[in-house]
This record gives C-alpha cells, sequence and structure tokens, in this order.
C-alpha cells in the first residue's frame, strides 16, 4: 500500500535530496510539496534551483508548489517530511500535528524536549512510544518525530555499539564538516577555498545534548539523557559531502581494538527499505574513511569508521556519514518508514 | 658581525622558506646552499622550481647548488639549516656536526635522541644546554639542535603557558593540517579536492612524544619527559598553509576561561631577530583563528588561539599556525639565532 | 558471445575507469590486466591503488597482474585496451598488435599516423576501414585503433554537427581541464588549490591537429586532415572530472543560434552498447554545462552543450564531457564494441 | 598635499581593498565611510566583515560608517571613491557630483556614456579631458571618473600594447575569473568546488564594450569606439583573487612572438603613486602566469602574460592581474590619484 507523503522546505539543500530519496521509494509518493511563500504557486522546476548532479525527476518537477500551512496540504497526505529552518519548524509543525499529520522532521527545533523522540531506527527505534505521551499531552491527532543533526547521526552509531559492548563515560569529538550541511547559500566559496572555520553555530550543543538523548534510557514514560560527559569541536572545510569526525572516547571496561571492531561491525540494523544492510562498515587501511572516496557507500545510508586505537582510557577512532543523506534526508524517510512500521499513519 | 650560513636541502618546500626568511635576515649571509645529487652543480634558479608566491631572491638564484656532504660546504660557513628527509637526514647531519658544523635542523630524524636538544626558543631555550652532553658524548666540535614537527609546535606554546598556571594531565588533539606540510609532491590534488585524509603517516606519535619533551625538565643533564597523557588524531585538508588544531587539555587545577586567556596572553616571548612581539594572540571572535585569514599574523611567527571553553575537566580551543613559517622554516631560523645568542657558533 | 578483454596500464587513472565500464560490460570479459614490472604478480587489489567513489569490483580484485608484454596475456584474449604513458604505448602496442591482438588504444602515440584509424565511433567510424591498409603495410595479425585525447573528443562532436550543417573554417577554443586528465600524480594539490595553470604540454597540439583528422575525409585508403583552422589554448583548474570548453567557430555559411542548436540537437549516435541514447545535449540555462552538475549525463558518455551564441563570423558555445569517461576509458570501451560490431576480432 | 578622500560601498569586498590602499597612501587620507542604511552609524570594525588577510587598520576601524548620501560626508572631503552595486551607483553617484564632489568610481553604472570618461591612466590618460564637456553638459561642479570592469582591466593593456605595434582586428577572450569578483556572498561554496561556471551575468557585454572604448580614439570632444571586434566567453573557477585569460588577437601588420613581445614589455606606464614600475610583465615559462603565484606581482598593479605563440592570423596568449587591485580597487585609487595630477579635485 503507497503511502502519500509530503514535503515541507522542499526547494532547499536537504529538501531537495528528500526528494530525489521520495520519488523512487517504493511505499511512499510524492503528493504535496511546500516552499516558502515566495515560491507558492510555482512548478517545483521553477521554484527549485535543482543543484544535485542527478536530473531533477521529471513527474516531481511539474508538481505545483504550495505554502508551508497545513491548507496547503490535502488531507489524504499521510506523512510529512519536513525540512525547515528551525525557526519555521518550531511555529509551523505544531500546526500539521494538530491538523492531523504525522511529521517526520529533520529541523532542529524541539530535539531535546521530553514528549518528542529523536530517533535513529538502528540506534533507539524504541523510543518511538514516547509519542503516545506526546499526543496525549499535546492534544494531537497527528505526532512529531525528529531526526537528530547530521553531525550527531555520524558519531551515534558507533558510540551506541561501543558503549553496549564496553560503557562509555566520556567521549571527545573533533569534526570536518562538509558545505552542504549549511544549506547551498550556508558558506560562501571567499570563506572556504584555501581555508577551515573552526565554529559553526549552535552545533557543538547539538552534538553534545542529542547524543545522551538517542543513547538514553527509555521507561516507557520518560527519556533518560546518557550520564557520558561529551565536548565536541565542530569545524568546516572545503567539501561539498561527508562528515568526517575524530573520536575519542573513554570506556568503563578495558577494550582492545579487535573487540572494538567486532563491536562496530556486529552492530545490528532494523529491517526498513532504507536502510543499509550493514549499518557501520570498518576500514583496515588507516587512512580511511575519507569523504569523497566513503560518503556513498551503502547508497549514503551507512556509516564509515577506520583509524581505530587505543588510549589509555579507551579508543580512539575516525567515523564519516553522507551529511545531506545519511545525516538528514535519508535520515527523515528512515524514521517515515519507522512510523509506517509500527502503525502509526 | 654577519653568520655566513649554509642550507640543506635547499630546493624543497621548507629549504625556499628557508631562503626567503635568510635572504634578508639582518644577521645571516646565505653562503652555501646543497640538494640532492641530481641538482648540484646547477644554479640554485634552475635546480629549484620556486613555488612561493613572491619573486626569488635574484642573488640567491644565482648560487651554484651543491651535494649534500661538508665538502661541498665552504669551511667558512658557521651555521648549517637542515631540512631533509629523515633518512637522509639521519645520514648526513652527523656528518656535518662531525666535521664542526652546528646545525639548525627541521628534519624529523634524531628529535628524541637524549642529547639533542629539541627546542622552540620561547618554551625551552634552557634545553639548549644539553649540548654539552652531545658534544662530549659524540666528540663532535660542532653541535645539532632540532625543532619540532610542525603540528607540534602549533599547539606548544600555548600548552606551556597553560602547564605552567594550571598543570596539564590530558592532552587530546585534532588537527587540520595544510598540504604544504607534506612538500609540494606530497599531496596530490585528486586526493585532497573535496576531500579530507585522517591519517599522516607517523605525525600523531611525532606529536605525543614531542611535546612531552618540549614541556620537560632539564636538570641541566637529562631531559624528562612531562608526564602528561597526548593523544593525537591528524588530518589533512585542502588548505595551502596554515596547521589549525582542536585541543582538550585536563587540568590539574581549576580553571576558567577568562584565567586561561590571560595566561595565554602573557605568554612570554624571547628577544631574538624572528621572534614575534607577541607569542600567543587570542581571539575573542568564535570563529577564529582560520588557516586563509590568520596564517600570516606576525609575519607567519605568532600562533593564534581562539574558541576557549571550559570543560567537565579543563578547557578545549583552536589553535593555529603557519606550518612552514612558525612551523619549519622559521622555527630554524630562529633557532639559528638562539645558538648565535648563546655563543654556540 | 562474450568476448574475452585485457586491459593494459590497468592500474591508472584510466586503467581503473577501464574496470569500472569493463566488468559489469554485457560483451566483455575482463580476462587479464597488466601494469609496470613493479607491480607484475601482485593482485590487482595489492597493485592498484583504487581511488574511484566506487567499490573495486571484488572478482576484478583477485585477477594477479601481468607484465605489459605479449607473453603475459592469455592467447585466448581477443582484444585488448591500453591506457599506458605514450612512449611505453610506442613500444609494446606495436608487439601486441605482431602477436595477434586487436588493440583499442587511449595511449597517445601513433594517433596522427597515416594508417592508424583515429575514431569516435558516432563521428568518424567509417575511417575504421584504414585498419586494412594498416594490416597490410605492417603485416599485423592484429590491429590498432586510436581514440582521441580527452579535451579533444569533448568539442568534436558538436563541431562535426556543426561543419555538416554550415562548414568550419576557423575554430578557436580554450579549456578548464580537471585534475583527472592528468592520472592520479599528474598535478599536486599545492599546484592547483587556489590556482589554475594556463599550460598542459602537447594538448594544444593535439586538439588542434586530432580535430582535424577526426573531421578528415577518407577515401578508402588516405585519410585527409580537414582544412580548418584550429587554435587551443589550455588551462588546468581545481576540479576532479569534466572539461569545460570555450568554442569560437567561424562557419562558411550563415547560422543562427536556433539553426546551430537544432544541428546540435539531431546529431546522430550510432548502435554500441555504450554509446549514449543522445549523443549531444543543449541546455538553455546560460550557465550550464558545469563539471559538477552535468559531467555524468548519459552515465558519462554524454557531450553536454550550453550558450550558443551568435558572433560576427560564426557561433561561441561551452562544451563539456567527463574526460575520463567519455574522453578516455569510455571512448576506448566504445571502440572495442565497434571493432567487435564490425567484425575485426 | 593632503587629500582627504571618501569611500562609499565602504565594507563590500572592493570597499575593504580600497581601504587597504587608501589608509597608508601618501597623498590621500581617509575621511569619510559609508555603506548602506543598516551600517549607517557603526563603527566601521562593526560594520564591516573583514577578510582580508592582513588586519584591519586600527585608526580606520574606529571611523563612523555614514549612511551613502552627499548629506552624511563632510564638505572638505575632496575626493569620492565609489565602489557601490550598479543600481545604487546610477543613483547615488550623480547626487555626489552635482553636490560638487570629484567621484572615481568602480561601479558599472554609466561607464559607456559618451560624457564619462572610462579609463586605465597607462592606456588612454588622454580621455580624462572628456571630463569638461561632462561637466558642461550636466551642470556638475564635480566629475564622474570610471575605471572598467576587472575583467576588461586585465586583458586592456596588452591590447594596447599590441594594437599600436599591429593594429587590432579581431579579439577573442576567454576567462578564468576569481570568486572575488563577485563579492564576498557572490558565489557559493556549493557552486564552485569541483567545478567551473561558464557564465558571469553581463560580463562578455562589458569587455567587449568597454575594451573598444578604452582603445578608442579622443578628439577632445568625442570617444569613438575602436573598431576591432569583440568577443568575450567568461568563466567562474574556484581561485580566490586573480583573473587569468586566454586572448586570440587577429592583427593588421605581421607579428612575431619576438616583436609583440618587445611591443609588451616597453609598453610605458605612468608616473602616479600607485602605478607599477614596469606595466607588463612577460614570462618566457610556457606555465605561467598563474593566479596563485602572480597575482601579486609589484604590489598587485602589474599585468602578466605569458604563452605568447603565433596563430595564422595574429597571436594568442594568456594573461593575468589582481581583480580587485588592479581591476578594482587599485584601478580606482590611480584613477584618483591621476584627477589630482591633472587639477580635477
Amino acid at each position: 500500500m503507497t503511502v502519500r507523503v509530503g514535503v515541507l522546505g522542499a526547494t532547499g539543500a536537504v529538501g531537495q535530496r528528500l526528494i530525489q530519496l521520495l520519488e523512487p521509494h517504493s511505499d511512499f509518493e510524492i503528493a504535496a510539496l511546500t516552499a516558502s511563500e515566495s515560491s507558492a504557486g510555482k512548478a517545483y522546476r521553477e521554484a527549485a534551483k535543482w543543484r544535485i548532479d542527478a536530473p531533477i525527476p521529471e513527474d516531481v518537477a511539474e508538481i505545483e508548489v504550495g505554502a508551508t500551512t497545513p491548507e496547503d496540504v490535502p488531507d489524504d497526505v499521510d506523512l510529512i517530511f519536513s525540512s525547515l529552518p528551525s525557526g519555521v519548524g518550531a511555529e509551523v509543525e505544531p500546526e500539521f500535528c494538530e491538523a492531523g499529520y504525522v511529521v517526520s522532521s529533520n529541523s532542529s527545533n524541539g530535539r531535546m524536549d521530553e514528549d518528542v523522540p529523536l530517533v535513529i531506527p538502528e540506534v533507539n527505534a524504541d523510543h518511538l512510544d514516547v509519542l503516545e505521551r506526546q499526543r496525549e499531552e499535546r492534544g494531537w491527532d497527528g505526532a512529531l518525530l525528529k531526526n537528530p543533526n547530521c553531525s550527531t547521526i555520524t558519531m551515534v552509531p558507533p558510540l551506541a555499539a561501543l558503549d553496549e559492548a564496553f560503557g562509555l563515560t566520556d567521549v571527545r569529538v573533533s569534526t570536518l564538516q562538509a558545505v552542504s550541511g549549511a544549506g547551498y547559500d550556508g558558506v560562501t566559496s571567499m570563506e572556504i577555498i584555501d581555508n577551515a572555520i573552526p565554529h559553526i553555530g549552535g552545533e557543538e550543543e547539538k552534538m553534545e545534548t542529542e547524543s545522551r538523548k538517542l543513547l538514553g534510557g527509555f521507561d516507557g514514560t520518560a527519556i533518560e539523557l546518557h550520564g557520558m560527559d561529551v565536548a565536541a569541536s565542530c569545524n568546516r572545510i572545503a567539501t561539498l559531502d561527508g562528515h568526517l569526525e575524530n573520536v575519542w572516547v573513554d570506556t568503563e571496561d578495558d577494550v582492545t581494538v579487535a573487540d572494538a571492531e567486532d563491536a562496530l561491525r556486529s552492530a545490528e540494523g532494523i529491517d526498513l527499505p532504507s536502510s543499509p544492510d550493514q549499518l557501520i562498515r570498518v576500514f583496515d587501511e588507516p587512512d580511511r574513511p575519507q569523504p569523497r572516496l566513503d560518503r556513498n557507500i551503502e547508497d549514503g545510508m551507512g556509516v564509515a569508521v577506520g583509524g581505530v586505537q587505543e588510549t589509555t582510557d579507551g579508543l580512539q577512532f575516525n567515523c564519516l556519514a553522507h551529511n545531506t543523506m545519511r545525516g538528514a534526508a535519508g535520515a527523515s524517510v528512515l524514521n517515515g518508514e519507522l512510523l509506517a512500521a509500527n502503525g502509526y499513519l
């Protein structure tokens, strides 16, 4: 049975990736696209400056873009994907939920709200059930599910595997993030050619809090943040796609490289259409993963790990994921699939 | 009084920077240039593929390049700057020292030898006196002084200031290093455009050991490594010059951002011709320092720090220095000036 | 019926693209790989530093690489693809032809030889028959077929279409070429970051002579160079793949943009497995084609044209093709298919 | 005697370069800075996002930015430098001229107006006198002088030298332009990393018309456009500064490389504070000039030429100039110096 879906913020960088993923999707059918007022009423082809290096899907190109309000979305749409600036998301996402829509959102607003599940399906699918509390407390027919920030998603699958096996107490992470994470106009060429920027506004805090929620326990009612101490340092570099991260973890139990790589390689996946066959790929070559060479593994939905080494208190390793696929559009689609599989539509 | 100097490995990336610094130097005069056998006998203009964005000094361009052996260097040369591949350095530097030459070397061989001073003049000039032990034990008339690796030099001045003020127990550092650090042919364009490489062979170990020697104590005879635990993760990115580093330090004493910035800003310099007026510049803007904008502060001899934040166990901050100036050629020249000032020539 | 094929120079940049194209090929089966002496005897996985952003084909990875001599290639190989440095190609390609192998070569040696067909199948497939003269004169059982240089291939399909429609008298072309055209180690990162190089050794002459041979007449015996005057100016820029070219043509007949675009769009293709559905795609948007967005049209085998404008004496336009696909590996594979379709195997 | 100057549009990319040049200028003193309404009233330090890799001049940093109206500029300012978006320039520059200010403008509005001199001092200083007609016809006490577009300035000095020596009939030019030419936000990183864009809006027409005005004759009343046919093809590439151009010229007289290089090398300069010692530097190395290596010759005010070759109808060559120095800010400053030297202040 095909689920009719809508995309809020369809013209942006993540919106375009959402369309690239949803158009050929076996279970989903694109039924509505929205954007800002200035785009409303135009054909998607006109409204979006398509910048993906694959052609714009012809049938989607002809869809008329609506404004980002529930009124502009047909009633028979069952699932909404949202990738809006957080200020806009904070305002309109609740309107859609109140109007009965189920929303899988990539927008950063509300991710740490107690009754909003923040989910990576392979990591903490059980948190989904906090939606019952959400519906009860907010009186919504719809529902709001969030995926984490792209830089958080890159490191959390390996952190989850290592936490389960050895227990994590401290995490230090330094990121080398691609420009696409800031949207099409987010980083100018004069800022980044022959340069790097050691600051991305709000990013460090997102990594520090979201990761603890994702690895936190859920007792059926409340999600308790994981007790580990997380400190992040975020950098923008001149790559187009793919966030590379250097991670140090202190572990409760003793750990060897061999045991750690075993734990990573055997991290369990989940049976959803867009989930990768192998969640974590571990490289033996010390100079991998690299953004250009490895961001597309598992169609951009895998997480690559390499350079695993023992330290005095635990481990250090590098990890990489495609920030607009695994880290954003693909994450939302996967969450939509999770909602469908669990009867939330 | 002008010191006549020679440059070993004068055609390489650091060799060219050495010439750029030495040619206008008030106290030094270039009297000999050496390179590999294939370049010997040619004019420097022919032997070197000059790639600095300032013209090749005309008088240096006409110097005939010699082979890298003591026989090809005039006797009246008092000071040798060496920037050779470590294998070559390990072989020929001792020959020069035995022949009576005083060598300020940027080559990585022998940096951790017990009787070889590894010096950043503003940090551990007192280590220079281990040269007396060196001369005695090795029977040299000459002497061998080393500067650290470029990625080590970038972080050690701030580490020294913080160690003195608060005591360091643990250091984690993630680097974003420029391609010039690998020499002209070290990184191909296909490796680095739209990419980053999370591995630089041997670099992590250099940072982990050299930093502990630089901050180590010296009792007049032996240098004791500092007891702090250092773990490094090294990355190559698409910048031309300037190594940017994200650092976490755990401190013995409590520390605030204000106290830390005070300690950094008041780090003492040294009175040598090439030393910067202010050793460490601290930025208030959270997105600084950046390689392109800040690598040239203090004529490329300063260290820039920004993003100082408190963590659970200490601090995190970013630092930056020009890797072929402060981190290599300038470091060697400064060490040469230190040798001259201390009567070793 | 499957043709068993060998690849000479299999570890290089074009060699890897050849393997990427040949491994899934419906008619060809990889039966032999050769490289330099130092690689011979190793598994391909070890011999090649695989740098394509798709995984190395597992079955090819296990093939033992041979030396580049006919003795190291099994007798039942029917077709050889060659991508060797021109000096090596000049030496060993004749040895293979003499030993009876049919060779589709991307190497630049011998392209202008009178009895060597230089072919783009959609443009001058009829030139193939000069092979009869070649076999007669050289006494070969095998045969040697060449594809042109990557920068030539990019402009010749549109030139051919315009020449047929309007007659060309003068061509001026300025190129913006990707670094992959120089091989993996051909352009260092220090040469090209924040830079462009207005010279590629021998490239201008290749474009000026090869294009006139490709558009030349063939009377069954001799190929006569086209009489048009061609002047090229070649530049290397910081793109990974895709050569972009600005072209001016003076035409014998009057020409309008509409007529020119018609002629380009209706350029006939050829019915071979790797040939594109549409040879030339014409963009209406003035800022297209762009290397990153358009190099992969028609699986990298199409030629993109845009910015068609009238000039005083004819037209100016921009064109783009994927230099290691349409311009090198794909060109050779297509030529191999042409050889097979015409009974030369 | 020091001239008090003002800068309109002082916070933009060219505005910052203007300040970098004017602050240490021997004859000029910065007395007023203006920007858009949103910046008015702020200190320049706050209003400008300083992005030059040299420190912001401390005394300029404290100047309060005014709005871009004559009322916000002190009466004792004698000379105005303008670098405004052309729409704004078209509106406010006449207001300044009417209020009595002499304006040296880099803005593109009005460059082809018959009574507006478009000047490169070394090329057509005599055109300056059309200002008398301008003042008469427009009733201005002030005056409006323009410098050409950055891509025009790069090629016109060599064109002028060749035209004088051999007579030019046709010019074809292909450009590889730096991102700074579009201003700080003009080109996004996602547009240009691993990419090139074969279109810059309006740029081709500017090159085609401005070059003919610059080389045109002036009879004391009217400027007659040069009769040569000029066709330009403009590309944006991933360089920060420095426009590189491939040029073909057809000449009336026969020409050899030696004669052409003589004509270029002996192009006369002009005796103004900011003019270079040698206007045109000709490289013998075929791979020069290159943007990163050569944009700073003569402090960014020289024009570099290389790759001079004979063609059937004339010559081809490459040229390069620093687009925000020689091509914009430096061009305006030089024009300001020309105005001062000719008694227009």
